[in-house]
């Protein structure tokens, strides 16, 4: 495997062997490794000394199931510090065939031209995007796909991206070639932007799959990890119900951010359920399809297809932390209506999170009613337009929040909450707070712990073994969901990593990768600025109380402060 | 002298005797000693838990030239660390006469009702300022004066300040009741506006000038004072041009902030100086005057009125600082138009430098083209209506360049640089950088050492100086060019000091103020949880040439650092 340098500047690629220290990273722990040795933490983020890494993870590559998922990595507009983001799709396999362990974007452009990057077994070359500026994200990938065949991975911007608007992500196709795997979160797509691409084709044609060095081994893990994965009880909730099927659970605990982050259950929540949208979509048939997948091999299917009545799809997929932050969050009680409105902010190429959480901050601040949809189409609208308003909320909630003049921004390190209000789910609160990735449910979620989420009690140590591990998986490639096989089978991770690179880890290096990534992302961090301070819910949430519990979040700044402190 | 507290939930005052370690202090050292003592650095800015102080200076009160300045202190919405403004004008004597070292705003509003608090001798009481919301400053001053007479110092907001936007400031009134004398940086006038008053009410009726332990040595020593101003050959310079004899100078040192800090020359800038505005101000006569005072007493008279060619009054006054960043900074070179947006945007009651460097982003956005002075216009219009592109360029220059994707923001700790380009004059940028205010000329200006700007050895030493001079006078409540005066008796100091107060202070006070104010403040930000990081000029500045010098920032961040190393 080789890094792969690209200097836009020059439009000039260099290729060059693992250096020492990095050959035994992948995902977002080598993207954490490469920022800290080569980016200046305290440089612009937009600007020409920063960079944006693409590194699949260490098991990507052979189609585990759901373990082939691309890390991004910058520094990041929308918090200034670290930023790592994965997503699924199928990048990740083409970037691993291609023998790239990480790619480097590097300097900035010449001029305001937009490009496509072609990357190739043989090198790379830059053409022309003129003919795909401004576009969304769903006419540019049929353009690029046109143009570059069906086989092609791409990593596509909206016009948020060329905007380069915080909450800008980085759109990939997923194994049916919808353009809706987004690494959403932390403004990577204005980065991508900001060194003068549209996209990344990743031509993945005469690949081959990395290297197994015992494959006998290899496919015996396999084996047990799968079964393992097939054998949870989880994965058949996750391929029925998705990712929605969170929604009542999370109602039930009262965290359901509800107009704004000012409630906690949603009287609508019942509509905007897994259960509801699995009924709809077995009925309404078509391209309708409860149960779709991501990236090829995947055992999981928490992905869909969201069709309309015709059973036309309206966007694929739709996930509980849009149906959140976009639902519910804005009153809006209609999965018909966030799926419009999903599919919309995809196509502007931005994170549903951030954008969502923007438009409750706008809502709060007289710009929409809570529950109209249209105008919160519109307010997209606004952002595609490129208004002042619409840079506004592209920018995401934090600064939405300061230019209107809100208050109750839902943000920690400038990023915005997603859809468990920590109030009422505490261990996922110590996780916002201190995440180095600022506030990010994926960089350590608690919900499923079964303890009393409103007791402010051991909070702490919970949010730092889930975020130790999602540290682990996210630099192995392996997505949250796919966590469930491995936590049943642990041992099929040294086994997998053990077989495939001939290396000689113990049992506990899920952990020790995590620990690792954590240690780096938060030197970065510390050398961008970044005190205790930082690592703190802002003031509101702990003075005033979420209904219907009336929780306030009150885990102690002692606590947050040693969640770290894992020696 | 009395610490006098206001909670404007419960609209009640508190009056108390000084505490231990407050009673020898005044002006900025005394709001920071409160802000340290009071005021949690991670508090909401905005919110409930922020504090707003009200102090005159240690030499306040007795008409000393020139030494009757009021500071105000609060955690800054613009910076989010500690922050003191200091404003000539009238309201620092009257608070002074009624016996008040300092007066503190704590709390929050009930409701979004406006207030007007009228303090007067015997107590203070609210009265609704219905009548007054939405009005300008010149408006809301005039109701207010013939409300409350012409004898009361008022301190009252504008739109800005009622929009909490974060380059609001609060306004005094001058000696003639120009409402313009202002408390203009890092947002003072929103945490005021946070409070829910539109204005205070200074009623000194009753009131008596401070007690004198020793009152021939007191004039004895202000006579010599008084002499040591008048004789200094700045004093007259400053009578006859103003601030703006500033002009001519700065440019041809290279640093005059030309076309959004991208040129240290502007082409017109013999139209925007001194002694053109003397000669015209001549010329014209009726009530323009050249040469006028803002706080009784005063003996430099560095003030002046601005009139039209009709001798109709436009703004009073027209400083340099407003010159260069709503003049040269927008390609404007003419008097008269600068002077017309120097009204607006006093009347919005907002910083002039702060707005000045967020429409010079603006311009370099696209939003105007430089040299529109009728664009400018709409533009601030946009900030009095309230619209989304208004309320954006009414936080500033940093969030300004946010919202709108400009990268090049002259802004330190989120403030606007004033009118020194610190490329060109190295010394200042050490104090942009470093200064706990923020980017603020006041805080530390150096133009006037006989040094090679342009040499970056040395000039940290030479803005240590110069900050711990400027934070010991603006605790003493001494205006920038009284300190010539002291500058040339600087035995009178102490003995002001002493026979005032009684005190046995030496020959080093004034910097052992101004250091033990810098360590206070300095303290306060770092709980707040800023680093070596925040003291430090944007990337951009160190790397982009500034014409016709090629100058960069180029003091080293050793130096930097050192900047508080005093010991």
């Amino acid at each position: 495997m080789q890094i792969w340098r690209i200097d836009v500047h020059h439009q000039r690629l260099t290729r060059q062997p693992s250096p020492a220290g990095w050959e035994t990273l992948g995902g977002r722990g080598l993207t954490a490794r490469i920022l800290l040795d080569e980016v200046k933490p305290t440089c612009d983020p937009w600007g020409v000394n920063n960079k944006l890494i693409f590194a699949p993870g260490l098991l990507t590559g052979h189609m585990l199931s759901s373990c082939d998922r691309l890390s991004v990595g910058g520094k990041s507009p929308l918090t200034g510090g670290v930023k790592e983001s994965n997503a699924g799709g199928t990048t990740a396999l083409a970037v691993s065939s291609l023998g790239i362990q990480a790619l480097i974007l590097e300097s900035g452009p010449v001029s305001n031209q937009w490009w496509v990057l072609v990357v190739h077994k043989d090198g790379a070359y830059f053409e022309p995007a003129d003919d795909l500026v401004g576009l969304g994200v769903y006419a540019s990938a049929e353009r690029l796909i046109a143009r570059y065949g069906k086989d092609a991975a791409i990593s596509v911007l909206g016009p948020g991206g060329e905007m380069r608007l915080a909450a800008a992500g980085i759109l990939n196709l997923d194994k049916d070639h919808n353009p809706t795997r987004i690494n959403a979160r932390g403004g990577l797509g204005a980065v991508l932007g900001s060194k003068g691409l549209k996209a990344i084709v990743w031509d993945g044609r005469g690949g081959v799959k990395p290297d197994i060095a015992n494959p006998q081994a290899f496919r015996a893990a396999q084996k047990a990890f799968t079964q393992a994965l097939l054998n949870h009880p989880q994965t058949a909730v996750y391929r029925d119900f998705g990712t929605a099927g969170l929604t009542m659970m999370v109602n039930q605990f009262g965290a359901l951010p509800t107009r704004s982050f000012s409630e906690g259950r949603f009287e609508a929540a019942e509509s905007l359920s897994g259960e509801q949208m699995r009924h709809e979509l077995l009925e309404r048939g078509g391209e309708a399809d409860p149960s779709h997948i991501c990236m090829p091999g995947c055992a999981v299917r928490c992905s869909n297809v969201f069709a309309d009545r015709q059973g036309k799809r309206i966007v694929a997929p739709l996930d509980f932390e849009t149906i959140a932050l976009m639902g519910s969050n804005l009153g809006i009680g209609d999965l018909d209506q966030v799926a419009h409105l999903n599919w919309e902010v995809n196509d502007l190429g931005l994170d549903s999170i951030d954008t969502g959480a923007a438009l409750g901050v706008a809502a709060e601040a007289g710009y929409m009613r809570f529950g109209d949809p249209d105008r919160a189409m519109e307010l997209l609208d606004e952002i595609r337009r490129g208004t002042p308003l619409g840079r506004t909320l592209g920018h995401g909630a934090a600064v939405t929040a300061t230019v209107l003049g809100v208050r109750r921004a839902p943000v920690v390190k400038g990023q915005a909450m997603s859809a468990y209000d920590p109030r009422a789910i505490k261990g996922t609160g110590v996780t916002y707070a201190t995440s180095p990735q600022g506030a990010d449910h994926t960089a350590g979620l608690t919900v499923r712990a079964k303890v009393n989420h409103l007791d402010p009690q051991g909070q702490a140590e919970l949010s730092r073994k889930s975020q130790i591990n999602m540290a682990g998986y996210d630099t192995l490639g392996v997505c949250s969901f796919a966590s469930f096989g491995f936590a049943a089978a642990p041992e099929t991770i040294p086994a997998l990593l053990n077989s495939r690179y001939g290396w000689q880890t113990g049992p506990e290096i899920l952990q020790e990768l995590g620990r690792a990534t954590l240690c780096l992302e938060r030197e970065f961090n510390r050398l961008a600025g970044f005190t205790s301070v930082d690592d703190r819910l802002p003031e509101w949430m702990t003075t005033q109380p979420l209904p219907p519990h009336g929780a306030v979040f009150d885990v102690t700044e002692e606590d947050l402060d040693g969640v770290f402190n894992w020696t």
